[in-house]
């Protein structure tokens, strides 16, 4: 199965989609938040006409779990350019997520978009693929959906796995769909969610780092190849952390941004 | 009249609350996006049970205006740390903005928090106040709700208001509300829609710089005194902006993190 059969939505009329949270997609029986942001996202897709999710914000209110799952959608404006709309994940009495989400067309032809403007940045620098640190399943950790996505860390970041700390909350590493599925927008909104915590890099206890909200601004359609990412926290205050992640294309293109805000890990 | 008033909320039952876009909070006309903000988080502040706006997400979708205004919400999940929430502020067939939001309680009494346990990052160096470049209301800019804030920009960043542009998309200043009214959580949701665009010291064309989305992360109330801020700019790609800032109080602690997505200006 491809992500894109996986996340796939039915329509059943009235705003309310059908899916599957797909097997494999969960750490330690509670539903991946990136595979829950992107099943949203393909039904907000469908329910306001427009592909891509350009800013789309989820709320994490309870653990989910993997098989079928209703989405429920609101369409709260459409305009030419941009439509939003609302999508809960979940039983509806007790949804898994809450979703806000502003979507456009990002294809080329459909914009009046030109070059970049200003980039203050760039892509992480990256050993090739072969020599990072590919996260495989394990029993329990690595989670599951490690199987499911192609996560190479660079070496420098991964060492928290032998228990080496590398004192930065920062990682950085290539993303991939396996056997060269290519990534798309809604694709992305899983890819926002995929590293491992970053405050495994510090002195903190190791432990599960609920995700509160999840932001993905998503600016640009990928090109075909691996996604070059890094992720960073610069602030673990009042028991919480924020996580930014830049993600880029093969051609060197910005393609996303995200923030998250998480609990601090009990240990 | 104070802030807090200003802003105040009627609950009318049923998840309804009547407020007021207060006079002078707007741009040219257009209710302030960030007042909206607050006007919200009050409202969800009531109707959650909890005071303070942890993570809150607006969808800008159409301008408002000044004057008596419906907010409509509605409790998505109550648990015993935090309760997450929707709002809308408008009429309720054609919302100006369209908001989720998780809140808590930032007391110190309330929490099991302890001192930061990582912080990568300083307050920015700013002169002293009576030395940076206050905005004041023009004819029509700067606007007219620069009149009920308090914004002292650092002088190497304001000179775009004379014709001389930084090159740097970068703003740092002083905020604080007038006559030495205390800053409370709710009023850091204007608080984080204060500054000029940052693009005005790019090379770009000036003209408004429509919001599709804010999300503030509100990570401890702050102390009396002035908020020291910066927003930043990476990347103008797309036909789209971020603004990311970052918000310290008068002890020098992180009180928020806010990034918003807005529309490149087209001159």
């Amino acid at each position: 199965m491809t992500f894109a059969a996986d996340t796939a939505v039915e329509d059943r009329g009235g705003g309310t989609f059908a899916a599957r949270v797909p097997d494999g997609w969960h750490v330690v029986g509670n539903a991946h938040g990136g595979v829950l942001l992107s099943i949203a996202g393909r039904a907000l897709a469908e329910a306001t006409g427009q592909p891509d999710p350009v800013t789309v914000t989820a709320h994490y209110l309870r653990a989910g779990r993997t098989g079928p799952v209703t989405v429920q959608t609101d369409v709260v404006r459409s305009g030419r350019r941009f439509a939003t709309g609302t999508a809960t994940v979940g039983p509806s009495d007790q949804p898994w997520v809450s979703v806000l989400g502003t979507f456009g067309d990002l294809g080329e032809d459909s914009t009046d978009r030109s070059a970049p403007m200003w980039i203050d940045g760039a892509p992480p620098d990256l050993p090739d693929p072969a020599d990072c640190s590919r996260a495989v399943p394990g029993d329990p950790f690595p989670p599951q959906f490690m199987g499911h996505i192609d996560l190479r860390l660079h070496p420098d970041d991964a060492r928290f796995f032998e228990g080496v700390r590398s004192g930065r909350a920062h990682l950085r590493g290539w993303v991939a769909l396996p056997d060269d599925e290519p990534l798309d927008t809604i694709a992305m909104l899983s890819v926002v969610d995929i590293f491992p915590p970053t405050v495994f890099n510090l002195d903190l206890p190791l432990g599960w780092v609920p995700t509160l909200e999840l932001t993905a601004h998503v600016r640009a359609r990928p090109a075909p190849g691996r996604i070059a990412a890094e992720v960073r926290t610069r602030f673990v205050t009042g028991g919480l952390l924020e996580v930014d992640g830049v993600y880029w294309d093969s051609t060197g293109r910005l393609v996303a941004q995200s923030r998250q805000l998480a609990l601090v890990p009990r240990g």
